[in-house]
């Protein structure tokens, strides 16, 4: 993975994917924030969003990893938890896509 | 402050107060949250949320000290947030009140 090559325009059809799925991340998270936020009753309901909402800024921080030596694992991870289709990476090459596939079916046997 | 006694009626009343002040120290940090989550229309203001809410349970949890020893300047602190009125002491003795109107006259010459 570490050597793979990235030609130009794989470079922008990555960043474009990763920009994407970042997007629809951060949907997803303010979406549950504005729900739960609009539920909350107590303080304690409240402190529990705070802590709902470290956690979720640390696992963007940690999954969004735009190093290319990084890259395929991050796509895998992210169409694993749905926010990235492979049509999304139609700009990669064969070898990256076959690589992606491998470690996406690995992550779904375990 | 540390030598002062607390007679069990005085303890009673002090306890009355100071979990009055909280619970409207709470009432009020819920009040603010809710309205900047309602406000809320991006990431960057989500993960403010954040921050706001590490930073009310931070100073909720160094004002709201009840040990006897603190309490005089606990209770000074929160007439000076608004958060209790001297009625709401009047369970104490004269001694405490003078130390506790003290504290808060230093507090205000700052």
């Amino acid at each position: 993975m570490h050597n793979l090559n990235w030609s130009p325009s794989e470079k922008k059809a990555a960043r474009a994917a990763f920009d994407a799925a970042l997007e629809k991340a951060l949907a997803r998270a303010m979406a549950e924030f504005k729900s739960r936020a609009e539920a909350a009753a107590s303080p304690s309901d409240m402190w529990e969003i705070e802590s709902f909402l470290r956690q979720r800024r640390r696992e963007i921080d940690e999954t969004f990893d735009f190093r290319y030596s990084q890259l395929p694992l991050v796509f895998a991870r992210l169409m694993q938890s749905g926010l990235l289709e492979e049509r999304e990476l139609a700009g990669l090459s064969e070898e990256k896509l076959e690589i992606i596939r491998s470690l996406l079916s690995l992550a779904a046997e375990r």
